[in-house]
């Protein structure tokens, strides 16, 4: 059998006989706009470390009240998250971050130097008071709403005791809201604070993943400072012809976005009520593009799929979530309905086995 | 008086009367063909991570014996520097560097939590005793030939003996070669060995500073594939559009990096002969494009050339060469001669007032 141990084992496995539910990356294309500018694009030399201004200074509309000076544009979120953890790193410094996790996030911790501390979500969802309580002794924290992988949505409420809380406490809030554009509940709610760095990408939104646009917003100057001040010498500035690209794009007719969002709803009711049909235990999807249902022995689950079914799945156990299996629904309905059958056809031949 | 700490006090001050000698980047454009493939251009889906096949397939051309999976594209050769020393990283690692050294690596040592080490090179040249005597205790080594800030190239001989003991001492050695195709003196020795890191990029070759395209190359499989894993959690892919305009310049005739070096060259001669004639004492520019004569009092002669004279150049203490200043001639003839003009006026003039 394979040693499937992490998502890059399916990297690059792109047959037309597999159906992949594996990758978190939209499939639609991005706003003909962000091509169009290529056609006549001369740029080459350097442009500022802390992101173009033109880009800046658009992103602002996104952001009341922003300024293109609280924005620093990074090679993704990506780099944003690795960012921010290593300027605000402290010796000894625990970073609380939910269960549930992005698979990233305890790497990016580690990396800077600190310590991952966790809580558990319920049902994918913030308990305010198992937060706070975790929260004693932390330097920062990780939110991630809408969530990657329970494809939730915290509650407004919560968000805001969140945010007061740390305010009060002095401790650093990471907001990674790289899917705010993909909320099926509500409209997002765009966490606020001294020590506040919202996160945020073209990836999800204007479907660039492969073009690496990402940046920082927050009104803390120091911080900002400090990110560009690292930034000049762990990668200058991000490629100027992915933020022209990027800049065009946020010139697209409102309606891209509103369009997808229409495309991602449609398939989460196709997803959602198909697993339900076939007899899974899932949370309900509120955001983003995830469903992470249980599945017994979901090591197993995922290689059985591959092999025998020709279905990627990424296990949970990955993302902090044992025996519970994730599922992008990137992808088309008629493939995500034959993703279905198979996984049904999974469940009901080889569960007996187990 | 401004205060100006930095290189980063110059960026974006471009006005028509400034004579810049500061940034280094090349002022001719990339290949045609670089540009070229943007009227077609329409992926936007994760790349992978080491980068694309294709580029690393043909990079393997400049590089004897080199396979693709031994490449690892990243964003610019400053991202490869940083992702190279976090790998290697351990609790009181001391990294060796020259001085004077590229601004960046203190920096770059120290964010991936470890301690430069410094000897000093001799007329901008390695002195093998005195480097041997500095490695001891030493984990890593940054070698840097063409050098930015000296403009010198080291000896083959001392390349080779350096080599060799870093092989038998287990040193890791980071040979950033990014101005490999700018020498005037002798072909480029690209320096091997098991643990030898070669760091390159597009930057300055191909013109394209601001499309953030570099690479790190080493037979070394174990460091490879944990810059890779690294790499997934800190920024994934480098941007796929600069990658294949990468990819394109790479197809341009041979002429185009020959053509350029003639204009080096010229420009060499021209600012060499130049600060000569007004009395500087330098070292003869062997490769990359600086220059990097005695100044007096250099951080005061910083300012008054660019305040007074209208002439940007950069301290020579910001690479740990006090009382110096640096020149790039990144700049047209004509510009130069302009410059070297009004720095033969500030001589004169200002000199007599220290």
């Amino acid at each position: 059998m394979a040693d499937i141990a992490g998502p890059s084992f399916f990297i690059g496995r792109g047959d037309d006989s597999l159906i992949s539910f594996g990758s978190g990356q939209p499939d639609m294309p991005p706003p003909p706009q962000a091509f169009d500018i290529l056609k006549t694009y001369e740029s080459f030399k350097y442009g500022l470390v802390q992101g173009e201004e033109a880009l800046r200074a658009a992103l602002c509309a996104g952001y009341p009240g922003a300024q293109a000076e609280e924005f620093v544009v990074t090679n993704g979120a990506s780099e944003a998250v690795d960012l921010v953890l290593r300027v605000i790193s402290q010796p000894g410094g625990r970073v609380l971050l939910p269960r549930p996790y992005y698979y990233s996030y305890p790497h990016n911790v580690a990396l800077a130097g600190m310590t991952p501390a966790y809580y558990d979500l319920e049902k994918g969802k913030i308990n305010f008071d198992t937060f706070a309580k975790a929260l004693e002794g932390c330097l920062a924290v990780l939110i991630n709403s809408p969530s990657n992988p329970t494809g939730t949505v915290q509650e407004v409420d919560t968000l805001k005791k969140i945010e007061k809380l740390c305010a009060e406490k002095g401790v650093y809030v990471i907001s990674d809201e790289v899917y705010k554009d993909i909320i099926y509940v509500r409209e997002n709610y765009l966490l606020h604070g001294p020590r506040v760095v919202t996160v945020n990408s073209f990836s999800k939104t204007y479907a660039m993943c492969g073009l690496r646009v990402g940046y920082i917003y927050s009104q803390n100057k120091e911080l900002v400072g400090s990110v560009i001040e690292m930034k000049t010498h762990t990668a200058m500035n991000t490629s100027i012809v992915s933020q022209m690209m990027a800049l065009a794009a946020l010139g697209a007719p409102e309606s891209y976005v509103a369009n997808n969002l229409e495309t991602w709803k449609a398939r989460r009711d196709l997803m959602y009520n198909g697993m339900k049909e076939i007899g899974l235990d899932l949370w309900s999807p509120e955001g983003a593009f995830y469903v992470l249902p249980k599945f017994k022995n979901s090591g197993r689950a995922v290689r059985e799929l591959y092999e025998t079914y020709k279905v990627i799945t990424y296990d949970g156990a990955w993302f902090g979530a044992p025996e519970r299996l994730r599922f992008s629904y990137a992808l088309d309905a008629g493939k995500i309905q034959e993703g279905l059958r198979r996984v049904k056809e999974f469940l009901g031949k080889e569960y007996a086995s187990y």
